[in-house]
């Protein structure tokens, strides 16, 4: 066994080989055998519906990164924000210098306890998902970001049938990624991936305020 | 009070109040006295670290949505990947065209089975770190991106002791964010921001390969 160290600054800190090394390298070679197994058992490409929700930060953050990803694979993305509205966001600013690549669409005014109408929010919401259903038949875009759905699914804003069904109508090939809290069980059944972001700790508890280019 | 619904496609759609629009009103303004409450409570700024962990999906995402959202309040912002590094990723891609606003360093040679070389894998961990260091020592630097680093530190490749003195003793008002598996309980301790990604359901585990935009 060779290692190569002429890119590494320093290599007199590299530790002595006490044997534990080559214990690494043998369990390292069993774990890649499971790991090479079970990949070989996915074999399956697909539009995938991704949901983010739990009470925890980086539900919404998460979806931005999964749009970045696909932009760098020269995948069209297509957002719209539900519920958030209000207050001018990092990835809305950055996101609007790429028109060609980027279909952005803010479609909420705000929490329900600002907006504090459920009837112009409950008309916001379907306003959005018009938009939504626009993106999601369209087989040029390659990911769908639907901010906050989430959070209008478990309002009662939207019926969770009626969005379901269009969710597995969209184009083909096409992955969805919802964030917000309280994601619906049917939803849940009806995706691929979920994670449900549990909180541990969080900096607004410690009396820390929101942060630009952490919370917005 | 009054509802514009001129900017809704059909304003008939919207359901008739029936006291229940009025109920919602005054349920959310107790809502926002309690919240206005809290937020009036959350007076510092900081600079803060955010650790995202957990075996669920949306931890490197989540930061990489926070990077954006740096970038677009117009913060330059510094990637570290320790682990990572040999597969090129979309939010790579995407990021390198803005090497005035993000410095993205690519340190890894990919998880520990695929190496299976524990003193490399600990020098090339070691290097990252220097780089890392380097970028939490510029105040030019808004937002640090430490992908999977508590892999590094759960691995033992370095002493998370000093990796927190490091991050404690960063550029004033610089968010840090940490992704990855198994974060220690001293980096959780140090943290302000703390999520679990627990996972509910992964289309891996349903015969479904890792897709382009989602996962790399």
């Amino acid at each position: 066994m060779t290692t190569d160290t002429s890119d590494i600054p320093d290599g007199s800190e590299i530790p002595a080989d006490d044997g534990r090394n080559e214990r690494h390298r043998a369990r390292m070679v069993r774990k890649k055998a499971v790991i090479d197994d079970k990949i070989a058992q996915a074999t399956r490409d697909c539009g995938v519906i991704v949901v983010t929700t739990g009470n925890g930060k980086g539900k919404s953050s998460s979806g931005f990164g999964m749009a970045v990803r696909a932009m760098g694979h020269g995948m069209k993305v297509g957002i719209v924000q539900f519920i958030k509205g209000a207050i001018p966001t990092g990835e809305e600013k950055f996101l609007r210098r790429f028109p060609d690549e980027c279909q952005f669409f803010v479609m909420g005014e705000g929490y329900t306890w600002n907006t504090q109408d459920r009837t112009r929010d409950i008309a916001k919401a379907e306003a959005a998902w018009a938009q939504a259903r626009a993106l999601l038949r369209d087989p040029e875009i390659g990911l769908v970001l639907l901010d906050e759905l989430n959070i209008a699914l478990k309002l009662g804003y939207l019926d969770c049938a009626a969005v379901i069904a269009d969710l597995e109508a969209r184009a083909p090939m096409q992955h969805v990624v919802i964030t917000g809290r309280g994601a619906p069980q049917a939803l849940i059944d009806a995706a691929h991936t979920v994670t449900d972001m549990t909180p541990v700790k969080h900096a607004f508890a410690q009396g820390i305020r929101a942060q630009a280019g952490v919370e917005m």
